[in-house]
């Protein structure tokens, strides 16, 4: 059986998810990151990155949410989470997650892991503030270029939808204020409706 | 035919030489950073994010390096690029390339490109010192942990290899001495040495 590593209020939220919609059977394994259980050696032999997701199989263990999510949507085809088919519209959805992690993802982590990049206090808060422009920025992009409608892609629920859900979760704490995006609010309150990501969620907050 | 906007020392080189491996029938276009032409209009219609590559299809625009790796993976499939047979390799390599959009390329970018994310000249100064420590952390993973070799992924030959390639040619500029890894430096020198690379770097410094 898969086992499925994660900590409340990060990213992994996405995979998660997807492993819900997907109906996989997975032992979800909690990591706590009050007492930095993600870089203490036990957790580093499963994710030497000393990040969540990761996602064990019985072939090896897979990290990244890109990876994982097209991992899910290949693994369990009936639940047509990705058009594996069409290598355009797959290449699509890839360019939409791609973003997410590689802009997305980064603007928000300079509030609170602005570390990575720089030691000093002062080089922290000057990255903190600008974390409500840079990642308003990035909203809006997704909101006038990007997103489809109703679902990320279009028509057709994708595992963007998941991805985008849980970076959008992190607006208000981000200082951006979601009303400036009203159709990627109106994607939020229509996840939040979804039995796989009140399952994910409710086992996150357990 | 496809139209591939790239700009000289980017990491668009990676996609650029993905579609040399393949033998892909491509127009190359330069976009002038020197001129900030990604931020203008026109360029802004192919590419609203201002970045490169783009690879414009006779189905629209795509963006983002593990997208466009993948696309051509999957178009040219005789080329066999990538493990598209097997969801479990195929996502311990599309793993490799996320961590390398999201953390390795992004460590990097604090060197030149801090004002993304902050905006006092001190701030940026911060972020340029530590470069080396963070960039360097993530090859040491690379070199211990991720790369198997002769090539990324093993004994075959994959999109993950243009992608290390194009990202360890910024070592030295980063300030990061490529002799504390010599697995990557030796793929390096193995890249340097294929004929799809040379066609590559020779069309960009053209």
């Amino acid at each position: 059986m898969l086992a499925f590593y994660y900590a409340p209020n990060t990213c992994a939220l996405a995979s998660h998810i997807a492993l819900e919609e997907a109906g996989a059977a997975y032992e979800p394994r909690r990591v706590d990151f009050s007492s930095a259980e993600q870089t203490k050696p036990d957790y580093l032999k499963v994710n030497p990155k000393a990040r969540v997701p990761a996602l064990v199989t019985d072939r090896g263990v897979l990290t990244e949410n890109p990876a994982i999510l097209v991992y899910v949507a290949q693994t369990y085809r009936s639940a047509r989470l990705a058009p594996l088919e069409d290598p355009f519209a797959f290449a699509e959805l890839q360019a939409f997650n791609s973003y997410l992690c590689s802009t997305v993802h980064v603007a928000h982590a300079h509030r609170v892991r602005g570390y990575r990049w720089a030691d000093e206090p002062e080089a922290l808060e000057a990255m903190k503030k600008k974390v409500p422009q840079s990642v308003g920025a990035c909203f809006e992009l997704i909101e006038r270029q990007f997103f489809r409608g109703p679902w990320v892609m279009g028509e057709t629920y994708t595992i963007a939808d998941p991805y985008l859900f849980t970076l959008a979760s992190w607006l208000e704490g981000d200082g951006v204020d979601p009303r400036a995006y009203p159709r990627v609010r109106e994607h939020r309150s229509r996840m939040a409706e979804r039995p796989a990501v009140k399952r994910a969620l409710a086992q996150e907050a357990a």
